[in-house]
């Protein structure tokens, strides 16, 4: 059974590019912050994200733990891909979407990091008008990718993972969900 | 309360930066050498820069982690920005900063790291008479700033914090300190 | 005694910077590789790397492990210069040639990463008939090296060791090679 983590910085179209994966391979697509407010909700801590946020850095570890706990369980009994993060760019800086106490739980087999290149990106933000996201230049979004690829090469050293970056170029999302697709089955 | 990191590398003007955003902060500012040496003198083996580099590794280590306890006490009692490098430039190489065993008694809130251009770095380099630094190449700035995100980033694995990279080009001193102050109030 | 890991991807030239290293200076060269296959078939569990790769996860760790503990040793009576990876381009993605377990028993002083342009690499490649290698482009190499470098921050971090990036141009052998001693003396 395989523990994937799938990432990719908005406007990166790795949700399209999981969607269109998950119609041809067996399995389960499990979301980290979604696993994170299940995980509250039973606890009784929290009802959204923005509860979450708000609880003390201790209290969000804990959850960060446990559900990086609950995802490695359920990869024992089937493939899952999770997805997540890498570094999240917050007004304090680049925060590390899976810090070393959620790798030492998780253990993933592989990080896929979908990019595509920096205006391709810029141009998916500015057509996206079901979200409301912060424009940024094209030098911000080469920093974002660069952070990420940093980030998770630092994962891969804690874990023993490997790092796939998969591009995601307009008109080409057969090749990226047929890259995909090989890296799974490996 | 809060403990920052920061660094920048010799011409990234992050001592004039700091300087300028302590007159408008409640923040004690101590410097990561400084407290090394402080506590290589209390302990009666070393006195200066120069005899704690001659020390043996392990002793030095001792006295790296006693440093990051002794800042991390401090911090716990009012805000500190603890200026230092994130990696070092020496004749063997880049040496990280911040280590494993320093980040794990540290564990701070924040790093920034301060960048500019390497065109700007290599001027003020030039321009600076007070200190002897060895020419470098615009090429060899830039690795150093890239070396420097990279060991950040997994800084920021190993301790959960943010990373944040503030720009302090010629002439826009005002930004930067408004950009660091805005990153200190979160 | 010194102990200092040796990186460089296919092309880098690496090799032939070792063997001419080694004429000059006092140390004992192994490989990681093949101190591995080493310890597997004293273990009686593997007679090659083939067998080694079909090993389980938890296995091939172990063996890992065993190997670095046994560079270790031999490191303590002389000064030990371990060529290997550091990542491995796999069809899965960017392996770390040097996770944290082996890292943590491994602690070497230095790694050096031996790099070329990334047409030079090419070049070299293609006119290396020795060896089936894969065609890659330039922006895969360039890649490659990328990751390598925030692959050895990370190694850095962990360990306290520094990184020294070489650069190894076509014509200029002599040059890296009395940088390397340099690199070996301090």
């Amino acid at each position: 059974m395989k523990l994937i983590v799938m990432t990719g910085i908005p406007g990166s179209g790795s949700t399209t590019v999981l969607k269109n994966v998950l119609k041809k391979v067996d399995y389960l697509h499990l979301n980290y912050g979604d696993m994170m407010i299940k995980i509250a909700k039973e606890k009784k801590i929290a009802e959204d994200r923005d509860n979450l946020r708000k609880l003390s850095p201790d209290v969000q570890k804990e959850i960060q733990k446990d559900a990086a706990k609950a995802i490695k369980e359920q990869s024992e009994s089937e493939n899952v891909i999770v997805d997540t993060h890498c570094t999240i760019k917050t007004p304090s800086g680049f925060l590390p979407g899976l810090p070393k106490w959620v790798l030492e739980e998780l253990v993933p087999d592989a990080f896929i990091l979908v990019e595509a290149d920096p205006d391709e990106i810029l141009i998916r933000r500015i057509s996206d008008e079901t979200r409301t996201r912060d424009r940024q230049r094209v030098s911000e979004i080469v920093m974002h990718q660069e952070m990420n690829r940093a980030a998770a090469m630092s994962y891969a050293t804690i874990t023993g993972a490997t790092v796939q970056i998969l591009e995601n170029h307009d008109n080409q999302l057969d090749e990226i969900v047929s890259n995909m697709i090989e890296t799974l089955k490996i």
